[in-house]
């Protein structure tokens, strides 16, 4: 076991000390919360899920070019990252209207939006992660303009990377919101993706029949959420499609 | 009476139109609202406050340069404005935090900010005027980005000057909301300041009692609007400070 003392636990996920300075553990808990953690459950299988979920695509963002925390998974429920300061932000982007968007401008879910629009909330739970202006970031010191720059580009980049990922199994992509965090290295820092990518932080849609196949299925009741997610995993060959137990090789004869 | 048919009733004026094309009366109303009119009240004499201080501020910007839509006033409760397309937009700009900025960031009222920040909701009563990330802006078509650089700028001198205007009598500006809108030249448009600017649209402190001059005397209780509104005319020289009724001269001896 590569981990050492907790740090930290959130509402899907623990962090814990890495076994090198810098690193971290993430353990993908099985809680589920929406509506600021009012609505609460255990959903039975989802860390083993988004902690596969999030390695696939950090590998593959990692492939094009843009930098994430992600360095290997570790085991079913456990993935080693770097540590990073997280830039406290939820950085959405949205291709279609839908969830606090859709309420605020009084617009149907899933009407497609002149073009793709990035938007912040101010990660503090106390204060239910508030929508805020642009304006507020740099001014409270949250992020510099330089960073808000290097955001903007490193989000529209996942946004083009995972609309593509989906619409290669017959999924839209209405959104999605990341995280991001600030490496050292010697005197430099950059950014990275940190946090998670999964079924849990986008809003995933079947393209032939508008289900729903994302966290949005336990806010609404829509359903069983392990089976979403486990949907999205078969069509992105990320669990296998009939998961045979391993064994021993038979001996034939 | 230079009215003509009546354009619009708004929650504080009543829009007619004006003697000339491309011109418009606004009549102001004594009627107040809060929290999206779920509040209202008649203030005896309010309209005819605001229409002095919106007068007073509009000739005021107009001197350094600042467009507006003003042309004249007509009487106690009217003036003539250049009639506008108005850009979907309240453009707030906060220099302590206050209303409904603290409350997101759970900010005690009064806090300085580090900088002047500028903020946007989209103009829509049924919706409840919503704060909008500035990226909806162009994406939905309600202003340009070579708009938004003119509103900017114009909102950060209207901030400057009224800073200044105010801190000469003894207030502090906390934030104010303006409105702009587009008049045409010919094959030109440029925008100018619209609407209204008045203690219904601005928060003001007294500096040194922190007493409140503005619209919040309204919606929290705290006394008399007409009598806060009053004060800050005075201060401003806006109405004379003992107004006596207009009579015919008395012959003295
Ligand atoms: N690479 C990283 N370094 C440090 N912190 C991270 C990293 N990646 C994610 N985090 C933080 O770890 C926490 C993940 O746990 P989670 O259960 O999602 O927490 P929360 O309830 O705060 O959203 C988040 O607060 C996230 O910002
Ligand atoms: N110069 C102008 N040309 C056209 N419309 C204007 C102009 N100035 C203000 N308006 C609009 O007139 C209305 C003013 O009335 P008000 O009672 O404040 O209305 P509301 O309840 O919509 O805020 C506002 O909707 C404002 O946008
Ligand atoms: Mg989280
Ligand atoms: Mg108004």
């Amino acid at each position: 076991m590569a981990r050492g003392k907790k740090l930290y636990e959130g509402k899907a996920k623990v962090l814990y000390e890495g076994p090198e300075p810098g690193t971290i553990v993430q353990y993908f808990k099985d809680d589920a919360t929406a509506f600021n953690a009012e609505k609460k459950d255990v959903i039975d299988g989802k860390g083993v899920l988004n902690n596969r979920l999030s390695e696939f695509f950090m590998l593959g963002l990692d492939q094009i070019g843009v930098p994430t925390h992600f360095l290997k998974r570790l085991n079913m429920r456990e993935q080693l990252v770097r540590r990073c300061e997280i830039v406290p932000l939820e950085i959405i982007v949205r291709n279609f209207a839908a969830g606090s968007m859709a309420k605020r401008l009084g617009m149907e879910e899933g009407t497609k939006l002149p073009r793709p629009i990035i938007e912040y909330s101010y990660k503090d739970d106390a204060l239910g992660d508030p929508l805020v202006p642009e304006e507020y970031i740099a001014a409270f010191g949250w992020a510099s303009q330089h960073d808000m720059d290097d955001i903007y580009s490193i989000a529209m980049r996942v946004n083009d990377y995972l609309s593509g990922v989906m619409y290669g199994v017959g999924i839209k992509l209405i959104d999605f919101k990341i995280e991001v965090g600030r490496v050292f290295e010697g005197d430099f820092q950059r950014l990275v993706v940190a946090d998670e990518i999964s079924p849990d932080s986008c809003r995933l849609w079947d393209i032939e029949t508008g289900k729903k196949l994302d966290k949005d299925v336990f806010r609404q009741d829509l359903g069983n959420l392990t089976d979403a997610y486990t949907e999205v995993a078969h069509r992105l060959g990320v669990l296998p499609k009939n998961p045979t137990p391993v064994t021993k090789p038979t001996l034939i004869n």
